[in-house]
């Protein structure tokens, strides 16, 4: 049995001679964040001299999140921080996808984008030349329902952004349907749809799903999803790099968005159990999203093949 | 042609003959509030004479709503201050609805309650014996998102109840989420899944469905849903009035609550054209739910009928 007709039914543990096979056949590896490089503000033990380690080898290394309360910058700002260097080109945030996907579609730059979400969209929003609206200084509004008087929006709203919004609040929830119901052609892009994620280290929070399923329950309508499980974001790697996808290598902790993203590109992938996931649910007959590799952590790499 | 088999394939515009036959018909007419009667705090023209001119001919009038926000008591005080008198056996609301779904389900009294939602279902919470949390006390409250630091929330929740919440926030979404998924046996009840309702006389507003939704989103369970178009409240009418459903006419502004509702219990329908649903919506090839009879509003009643 080749390992391309294994890989399809079952998934393989990581260990020291089918990591040498992997390495061989890629040259650059995507790693998601939360759950596989850290957990809330914790750096993942032993995930700096594994970087370092892949390195080494020539390999080119790619972060992707749908965390999208953050920018390129900002992310890159957090990687060093926990003493992890990269630059922000190797960044790939929901909240730069969204921007992207407004560029590559010729958004026009008179038309406004209401953001449900957090400093994140912002900054990348305007880092691509358009202009934003609402998110964090729409926080601490409140929505007067009184008699004879109407809540008003702004009609050059051409696009809401929906992704996770901590100070959600109804105002937003208001502005952001408005604009989708009333504004002719206004687009509903969602980051992602995450149900949960670990915003802290010791539990799981409510994820964009939470508030992108809340905008689908008030306008009826299904969002465009720029993040993982998407490819949008994939197609920037590829122009980017000049590497096709059958030599990459996604690393996650989630079925249903890193290694179906993964899977949908042609890439090769790689499940680590320090996150999300946990073997159970992996091993579970109602799961149809086989990674062609699993392990602990993403340090294990470091382990079988370091120094 | 009979008249059982016109009414499934075509609405029929009120008129003073075909009155005459609907009254004859039914012992009792339903009547959804929002849109109906009232449009946020104003009385809707006509409907205090119409309502009179109904009890005169001894029909039995019962008021059904999906607005959550209110308790039966605090809805028979705003008849009252629009100057309709009614009791408050005559109310049905969706969280009185949440109350007696626990009350025949045997909900037990050493559990509690977590409440998305606002003081109307707190209120018939208590009335029922059950002790509910959340709900406005939760309004300003705000998740401390900080390392090693546990959102914490009490195992004895054994329901989560979600309305229409005009103080949601991240805090409530977390609570509500955690008992969800968390707690074993949670019951997670949504007191209806209206997308928008007219809050205001100028404006539709997010409805519960918003908020249903985004605890949709987080915890990947659908609710079980008390309020319209669920016929549970239904169940509730028969027992009391003794009148079987045929001898019922539901009059609403919606035809996928009020008029589903009304159909799903085999009542009489009656659209009213004064809230949501205007003529094209309902003559559109893509509707599938036609009412037997419509007219442009209630106090059409009184006007073909009355003195």
């Amino acid at each position: 049995m080749n390992s391309a007709t294994a890989s399809k039914s079952t998934s393989r543990l990581l260990a020291a001679d089918n990591l040498q096979n992997l390495l061989d056949s890629v040259d650059a590896f995507l790693f998601d964040c939360d759950g596989v490089i850290w957990k809330g503000d914790e750096l993942i033990d032993g995930v700096a001299q594994t970087l370092d380690f892949l390195r080494s080898k020539g390999k080119k290394l790619v972060f992707v999140t749908n965390n999208s309360t953050k920018s390129r910058r900002q992310y890159a700002q957090k990687f060093r921080s926990v003493g992890i260097s990269v630059t922000e080109d190797e960044m790939f945030s929901s909240s730069f996808a969204a921007a992207m996907f407004l560029k590559v579609n010729n958004f026009p730059k008179d038309k406004k984008v209401y953001v449900i979400g957090e400093e994140g969209i912002l900054e990348e929003l305007k880092l691509a030349g358009f202009t934003g609206l609402g998110g964090p200084e729409d926080g601490k509004k409140t929505a007067e329902l009184k008699p004879n008087h109407l809540f008003e929006h702004d009609k050059s709203v051409g696009a809401v952004v929906v992704g996770l919004d901590r100070y959600i609040n109804y105002y937003k929830l208001q502005y952001g349907t408005l604009c989708i119901r009333e504004n002719p052609g206004c687009l509903f892009i969602a980051t992602n749809r995450d149900a949960v994620g670990h915003m802290t280290n010791l539990q799981e929070w409510p994820g964009a799903g939470c508030m992108v399923a809340a905008i689908c329950g008030t306008t009826e309508k299904e969002p465009i999803v720029v993040g993982k499980p998407s490819t949008f974001l994939m197609d920037f790697l590829i122009e980017k790099f000049h590497i096709s996808c059958s030599r990459m290598c996604m690393v996650g902790d989630r079925l249903d968005t890193d290694i179906l993203f993964g899977q949908n590109a042609g890439c090769k992938t790689l499940l680590v159990l320090s996150g999300v996931t946990n073997l159970t649910t992996l091993q579970d007959d109602s799961n149809k999203i086989i990674p062609d590799y699993y392990t602990s952590k993403v340090s294990d790499i470091f382990e079988f093949m370091g120094p």
